[in-house]
């Protein structure tokens, strides 16, 4: 089997390059049949590289001079800084000198990027940003979360039908149960966009469509596919850190309240950490940018190491199980029905 | 001062009326200048009354022949259902026999008899249903949760006037700060419906108007006000509940793991609770639907008596505030420079 080629953007994130080049490191030393570019200051990247032990066959560094910054304008940035390590990643990605990129740098410029210069697949109108979250056992694809505001049916369509295709094939759940975002689980409620998309959803014999769900649902597990647009997406993600984590610092603060639930709280430390991790959104690597030619996977800004590494795991995965043939084969084959 | 009135739906909610009818004795017996028409099946309330003490010179009995359950198509079952314990409810509202209604019934059939047979009051376009949920040292109100789906500006706008009047009024909160929920914090950001009504709000001088609110700083309390649309407010008050029951469900696990976190648990246990309990949605009575002619708080289905408790004492609050004429000064005084 040849290996998946990976470009990775060292430069962006709050942790660039150093936490970036180790999460490769540590990506190559893990798995078989991957091979990283390390897209950046070739001199800080060799400094970082310097601190590992590694196969050097698999890694190689490939110099760019430009940095694009978090609060640059998307646009101007992707357009004016050609030789940024985000905009030659995009490019080895869209000429076929890489399969698939990973970057930590700004949402906007890799949404942008992602569509200017990668390109989307024939057929897909709209790519979606889609992370998984965690639930109570398990993961779901949130699919839109950041892409699309104002989204049409038609959209909403295609991302059930690649989320399926992503969770059957990437997470390995056997016919992903698909939901769609709702104030409430019977049919005849939600706003227009739902309402429409609802009975084209129940059309499909090639998703496993279980009809609305309810945001209170969704972290219990009730749906592997969670589809909204990106703007229900978006609260839905971030309210998930954010209830997160406002509890675990409620209750830090309870442990500390006297000298019972100090010794109480070191008792139970180590298990409550580890359960509270396994809750956590960054555990599964970063968000796939799907329906482009290649993939771009967009992690957190604030990235370490562990993420990184997933993440270019999660390219390679994607590569291996030859994900955009499938993607373009269920939407152009399907896509007349939709209309 | 003379008492409020409030009409009380004895027959609503999974726990009736036993929770309900209890929840009005400590209402009476803890609050001065109330006056609770309990509505429903006479003989159910006077049976559940004979076991409590309370000052009979408070509590008023109405029969009520009929009930609306849950399922029933909504505006059927306010059309049909002259007799039933929730219309009645409506009328003395409307007929200025109680000042305010409170309901554990249905929300359609609340949501819909609030319009039908209560009415709006002059100017307001849309009544908000607003919760009061929980933020890390605080409480926020969230408008609108539930009636407005595919909101227009000009409905925001209103959301956001009626919700500063209520959070200095009702809740103490001296010039609140008002946020729109958005997927940035950045002005150029959002949907459509966000990007019009951002400047909208900007323009008007009589709330603190703070910018984007991102869902992630909801529960942080980085506003007092956060106005949205009902889909968007649905999503965020359901995944509050949704996340922290998982999140204190896999704790609770967690301290099952070994005998030595059943100590750890053992001895944070009560703390713990008092914690979560602060943090839960249902401490501070139900959600008013705001801009009637009249007071109605739909409070939870599982309500239980405390939560009835703290319902009437809104409503009474609410009429003290005298509210709704503030709400009518406001609206009427503002709504040409909006349009």
């Amino acid at each position: 089997m040849s290996a998946a080629i990976i470009a990775l953007d060292c430069m962006g994130g709050d942790n660039a390059p150093g936490e970036i080049v180790k999460g490769a490191v540590l990506a190559v030393n893990e798995y078989k049949n991957i091979y990283v570019k390390l897209v950046g200051n070739a001199e800080q990247i060799s400094a970082e590289l310097s601190k590992y032990t590694y196969d050097r066959d698999a890694l190689e560094v490939v110099n760019a001079t430009e940095v694009i910054e978090t609060g640059e304008p998307p646009v101007a940035a992707i357009r004016r800084k050609k030789d940024s390590s985000l905009v030659k990643c995009m490019y080895m990605v869209k000429r076929g000198e890489a399969d698939a990129m990973v970057s930590a740098g700004s949402t906007g410029a890799n949404l942008v990027g992602g569509h200017i210069i990668i390109g989307r697949i024939k057929g897909v109108e709209r790519p979606p940003l889609a992370p998984l979250i965690p639930t109570k056992d398990g993961v779901a694809l949130l699919i839109d979360c950041g892409a699309n505001v104002d989204a049409r049916p038609s959209h909403l369509i295609q991302f059930a039908k690649m989320g399926s295709i992503y969770m059957e094939n990437i997470v390995g759940v056997k016919n992903p149960r698909v939901g769609i975002v709702n104030i409430g689980a019977e049919e005849e409620k939600g706003n227009a966009l739902v309402k429409e998309t609802f009975p084209l959803l129940q059309k499909l014999d090639d998703i496993n469509f279980i009809g609305n769900i309810e945001a209170r649902d969704i972290p219990q597990g009730a749906a592997d596919v969670i589809v909204c647009d990106a703007f229900v997406g978006n609260v839905i993600l971030k309210l998930y850190e954010g209830v997160g984590s406002v509890l675990l610092s409620k209750m830090k603060g309870t442990m500390m309240s006297n000298l019972k639930t100090k010794i109480g709280g070191l008792l139970i430390k180590k298990e409550l950490k580890n359960t509270m991790k396994a809750f956590s959104l960054d555990n599964y690597g970063g968000a796939p940018l799907l329906g482009l030619n290649g993939l771009l996977v967009k992690t957190h800004g604030s990235s370490k190491a562990n993420e990184i590494k997933n993440s270019i795991y999660q390219c390679a995965t994607f590569q291996k199980m030859d994900l955009n043939n499938k993607f373009k084969e269920k939407l152009l084959e399907k896509n007349k029905e939709v209309e």
